[in-house]
């Protein structure tokens, strides 16, 4: 049977998912820890509920790739390497050039290497991975899907920074987003849910997770997102600041006797967001069981942030017909919700506390008068991937 | 009869409005410029239509302060110095401290020394002007009334941004918003004109003027603004970029070999903007003038800005009443007045074109039918300045 695997990579880590296409069925799923570090973790689940677990060091991608294979064979999940077809690669930087998912032949995979300014710890890490694949699954189809392809749809007007012009016609200095496989997965499954044509929908998609992102979809196409530059940018994230005044980068730099922009770059990234207003967790669940007056004001900042975007995006369709909640807080914070389509009630939404009382199943959760719907959509980034792949197999 | 003079003081200007106080009528106003340069330039406008001029070096703004009472004397507006009993002083920065306009004593004078690192260009020649009024006039009650005291309403969730908590607790490094005396203004005449109780209201004001800001109003407190730590952020202005993702700042800063991020956000300050993306004028007359494709895209990109604010202010009211249009763009563009409210339709805000076409009358502009009303008010922050001092001379 003819399988495809979804590939995340990181600088140290390999996240895959293996599927029998086109039957869409998770055959495999695991993930490979502190490639490169000591005492790498090993993990396949498969079958029901079955766990195989080793550690050990894995000294780099190669090794973890030809680890996989192996232990593939061994566990009698596939019966030959060559019964893997397909490979989606996910790519953060797609930058300006890969509009849709590609085919990785070299000049794609030169292209993801020159786009490594725009994701510094991705791009190379995802180019190497694919080098691994190429060598030893050398009758796979790799393809490349980018988290800023969905996004390339955007106009003008939403990607252009108020900077001079210029600076995008040399540098390409402009907003790119992310999440884009996420976004574009649940927004097709809302239109199937609405009933309507994907073409006909005015959609937004609020993608909460440690990472976070909110997306305007107009008739099926990404028309602005609030990750910009890089994921920096847009909402309160786990340990992102999202949108600040930059003005205030000097102000600080000079208060904490910091001279390299870059190690400010780093706070905003890293510990800030939830993380940096609690003092606690990066972690909404840590927060939502904390009495601690400042984890109730980050997740009401998280809240009002996503309120915000949410109206900005109805502003930019000039109507929504429906909200839609996914990624790990979007689809399994019964109390995060609530909380912020409480405060959305003038926009015509209304949430039905009975039906949002659920985690991570597809479904409606606003009332049945709700003039705008409000979504609950488990995101498949790994199912969109295969897809991708098994569109590109043709 | 009692005079209080309004009073807007930059490092090598100096602005002034005379009002016949509580009669609230103009007897004079003017501007002298380029203090401290050659060729300084001192007007005054009084009576009807007429026009006082001289070029002449003007040093500093002690000597500045002394001719405009001198003229004030020969060109019998006053009769003696003596007749001015209060002085309204615009303050840029009034951190937290600064919750409504204050008579201006030795503490409160240190305190806005103390504040000039929020607003390094104004404070400090604030400051100075007030030492020159204290001298020259001493009999004469100073107020100081900040830009920032509207905005210290705004709830914390609101104000902080997404950064490590200790940032606002050691520094006071947070949301300050500026416009706060053109916000108070026009959102008060809008409750007049709504017929309703201010406390009743939800009202966004939009000034669009060089610099543009948009406030919540919410029960006549402000409860969040557009401007950030400093005027940079929020919308496309006439020189300034509004919102962007920091992290393009060390891209950027590496693509044009800037070593120190004060000389970036001079950039983004004095180079962007409306400015930055037409590459034609910081004007929007200019602009809705040109053939330019690049200024076609910057009216585009500033009406999508205004609107997407107006989008999340709905959000954080859950609600809006009103929303007015003020300063130089706000009160004179009947063209961008007109883009922004199209793509707002979806909010109940329908705004007639033909009571949409005037400029700077306070009027209802939106269709009779509209539940959201449109309203076009004038701004007139000098007159709110002298309503304060004279509030405070009691």
């Amino acid at each position: 049977m003819s399988k495809t695997i979804a590939i995340n990579a990181g600088s140290s880590s390999l996240k895959w998912q293996l599927y029998t296409m086109p039957e869409e069925i998770v055959v495999a799923q695991g993930i490979v820890e502190r490639i490169g570090l000591n005492d790498s973790i090993f993990t396949i689940k498969h079958g029901e509920g079955q766990k195989y677990e080793v550690i050990k060091d894995i000294e780099n991608h190669e090794i973890a790739v030809n680890m996989l294979l192996e232990q593939l064979t061994e566990l009698n999940i596939i019966d030959s390497f060559e019964e893997i077809t397909g490979a989606g690669h996910r790519i953060v930087a797609g930058g300006e050039h890969f509009k849709e998912s590609a085919i990785i032949d070299d000049e794609a995979l030169k292209l993801i290497d020159d786009l490594a300014e725009f994701a510094p710890l991705h791009n190379p890490a995802e180019a190497q991975v694919i080098r691994v694949f190429q060598k030893v699954l050398p009758h796979t189809l790799n393809v490349g899907v980018f988290d800023t392809s969905f996004h390339t749809t955007m106009p003008a007007v939403n990607y252009l920074y108020s900077i001079p012009k210029e600076y995008y016609d040399k540098f390409s200095a402009r907003k790119y987003g992310a999440h884009g496989t996420s976004h574009r997965y649940v927004s097709e499954r809302a239109a199937d849910m609405l009933g309507k044509p994907l073409a006909e929908t005015k959609i937004i998609t609020c993608h909460l997770g440690n990472g976070a992102s909110i997306t305007a979809v107009d008739g099926g196409k990404s028309v602005d997102t609030s990750m910009g530059f890089t994921p920096l940018a847009g909402l309160t994230m786990g340990t992102r600041s999202g949108d600040i005044d930059a003005s205030i980068l000097p102000y600080l730099m000079e208060k904490l006797n910091i001279t390299d922009i870059k190690e400010m770059i780093n706070i905003l990234n890293k510990e800030s967001g939830l993380l940096g207003l609690s003092g606690i967790s990066s972690d909404m669940r840590d927060l939502l069981s904390s009495d601690k007056e400042d984890a109730k004001l980050a997740i009401e900042i998280f809240a009002d942030r996503v309120r915000k975007y949410i109206g900005s995006y109805v502003s930019v369709m000039n109507g929504v017909d429906a909200i839609v909640f996914t990624a790990g807080i979007g689809e399994n914070s019964i109390e995060i919700r609530e909380k912020i389509m409480e405060g959305l009630t003038w926009f015509g939404c209304e949430i039905d506390k009975e039906k949002n009382n659920i985690r991570g199943e597809e479904r409606v959760i606003s009332t049945d008068d709700s003039s705008v719907k409000i979504l609950l959509i488990p995101t498949d980034e790994e199912l969109m991937i295969c897809r991708d792949v098994e569109a590109l197999k043709k």
